[in-house]
């Protein structure tokens, strides 16, 4: 099996589980580090490994804007290119479709759009979007789908819920078809293809977020998650929708919250029952000199740490913590040296990883929610 | 004795040589990566380390306006606030201080000036100039001295001339007094105190420079370097200086020939005596895509490479190349990331160090001067 429950937690709804992909195996519940352009902003894949990554994230539609696929494929895919030989997740780029490109127009056909950066006609199909990303040699497919923006009037998100589940039909079609025929150079062990998962969209509304869940899962795939959160919604209003199509997806199969979120998001969620997540905010807020640490958020540039020796986070073993000082960092800062926004960015992901794999053995231990509890209370205490 | 002259080779007058300062021993001749800020720009101390750096410098100038002594001092000194454990050399800033600061005016006593970034008002002697490096626990201390821009009027050059040497007096009496009246915390053996460098000035004019040379060893230092070169002259112009004032100086002293330079330029004054290097332009070029190899520089950037699976060099084992394509490289500086610039730093910085790696191992084999023209011969070969 490609994924394999370990342990449901007795005091949550939170689960320990093994997803096995082309590249390796992931531990769930698991933080996938954003690496868009492919690479993970500021960091080396030797740092990502180090600090305990064990999968992360890629996207379609920026690798085939930029460097385009024949520059990946001749590198041998997209683990050679970047050289990381862990797992990769790829986005299908839908999100960045609706968020960046330009003079979008969408058809039941797919989406036409220029280039945000030198804007160039494209269109994609759902099987385009597909075949781009075996292209790029991903672990783990996402299909095409349409995203809206928050709020959206209900006629409008279920024109674009109606549109995710003929779009994922054809996207696993696609990916069928071309295993069969066009499978030379892959192997039909299904441990070794790509997986796909299904998009569960439907903005607010549960009974259309129902609706799309009870469809993808009648055309089977081999996770699904839920799209359409992080886009500005109430804090309230997306752990609601985490933990509503939570219960709808088969217990069988990995779930993953796409785009989230903060360390009080992947708690929240994570005691639903969601195996998987991303999202820009440990490497953006770590550009930016914003640390996560145990006890709540640290501004670096902050003039308390003009002289203040401690690192980041005291009970942190990463580089940076085992290295250098809230002083120093800030300095790096101030003066606008690279190196602290690499030793900020590098914290928040071990961070992330670290707080995941204290999440793993908290659920192995049917002591989730008091892990939960203990963390919050602590990471609040400064916040 | 702190400088140890193992080898003299036969075929110039390159010397291999081992200098100890009190955070380790340092095997001539050496590249010093820059660090002006406390940091070398993009690059970790451990990076630096795996690199090879046996010696860094760093910049007083700069570290007296951010973040200031105190923060440094309370810190433990800048070893520990930068967390790096091997040798420091800091210059003076004096340099700086004639290129970047504000309204400066110089004195017989001393230079006041603004700072460049905040327009506050200080006032240098030359023995503050000592203290604060005292106080940032470097390893090798520069006296203040007055450089001039190239061109340079004879008279201008040799009042600038007259009065480095006095501030060189003046910084040798202060170190010393310094060593017997505040020396408590200090050590009186003489390998754990910081060595003094005697800057030699002088423009272009080699009878300047000569009685520059000859007035500094009158006094005696430590070591003695080459100042005022790498100020817009041309390349065999500062060949000139860098041979003739070599030839003055005291075979049994480091000689340093500071902000110098290109590989070229390193060999170069390697094969006439000098010790000791420092200079901005690896890691520079590396931040603006420029890569030293063996076979010349190469433009990340060029569309040459948007294919191109090999590495910067073929012949490097830095972890860029050991891990990373110039396709790939291309593609991170196309998209503005910021592996890319680290990448490229960390590759250059490993380059110049391994050259001076292969300079010992030449001058060790009697064949400096044949090492040199082979590696011309390949680095011209597609420049």
């Amino acid at each position: 099996m490609m994924f394999t429950l370990i342990h449901q937690d007795k005091t949550s709804k939170a689960r320990l589980g093994k997803l096995a992909v082309a590249h390796g195996e992931i531990n769930t519940p698991c933080f996938m580090p954003v690496g868009t352009q492919g690479t993970v902003k500021a960091l080396s894949p030797q740092e990502l490994e180090n600090s305990g990554a064990q999968i992360i994230l890629s996207n379609a539609y920026h690798l085939f804007l930029r460097p385009g696929l024949e520059v990946i494929k001749k590198a041998g895919g997209l683990h050679n290119f970047m050289s990381w030989q862990k797992p990769i997740l790829t986005d299908s780029g839908g999100y960045q479709i609706f968020s960046l490109a330009l003079l979008r127009k969408v058809s039941d056909e797919g989406v036409s759009f220029q280039s945000h950066f030198d804007g160039l006609k494209h269109f994609f199909t759902p099987q385009d979007v597909i075949s781009i990303q075996q292209d790029l040699g991903s672990d783990i497919v996402m299909p095409l789908d349409e995203c809206v923006h928050y709020p959206c009037a209900k006629d409008q998100a279920e024109v674009a819920m109606k549109r995710t589940i003929d779009w994922a039909r054809r996207s696993k079609k696609a990916l069928g078809s071309q295993f069969s025929v066009f499978g030379g150079h892959r192997t039909p062990d299904t441990e070794h293809r790509e997986l796909l998962f299904g998009i569960v969209q439907g903005a607010t509304y549960e009974d259309l977020r129902k609706t799309c869940a009870e469809r993808l899962i009648e055309i089977g795939f081999d996770g699904y998650a839920i799209g359409g959160v992080s886009v500005g919604e109430p804090q309230n209003l997306r752990y609601n929708i985490a933990e509503f199509v939570s219960r709808l997806l088969p217990q069988e199969s990995p779930r993953y919250l796409m785009g989230v979120g903060t360390p009080e998001d992947l708690l929240e969620a994570a005691g639903t029952g969601i195996d998987m997540f991303d999202c820009v905010v440990p490497t953006r807020y770590g550009r930016n000199g914003t640390a996560f640490t145990s006890i709540g958020k640290l501004t670096v540039r902050n003039a308390l740490f003009s002289q203040d020796y401690k690192p980041l986070d005291p009970s942190c073993d990463c580089y940076a913590c085992r290295n250098f000082s809230r002083a120093y960092l800030r300095h790096l800062f101030n003066t606008e040296e690279i190196l602290g926004l690499r030793l900020v960015s590098l914290h928040n992901i071990y961070f992330y990883l670290q707080l995941m794999q204290k999440v793993r053995e908290a659920i192995r231990q049917d002591r989730f929610m008091a892990f939960k509890k203990e963390f919050l209370s602590n990471y609040n205490k400064e916040g």
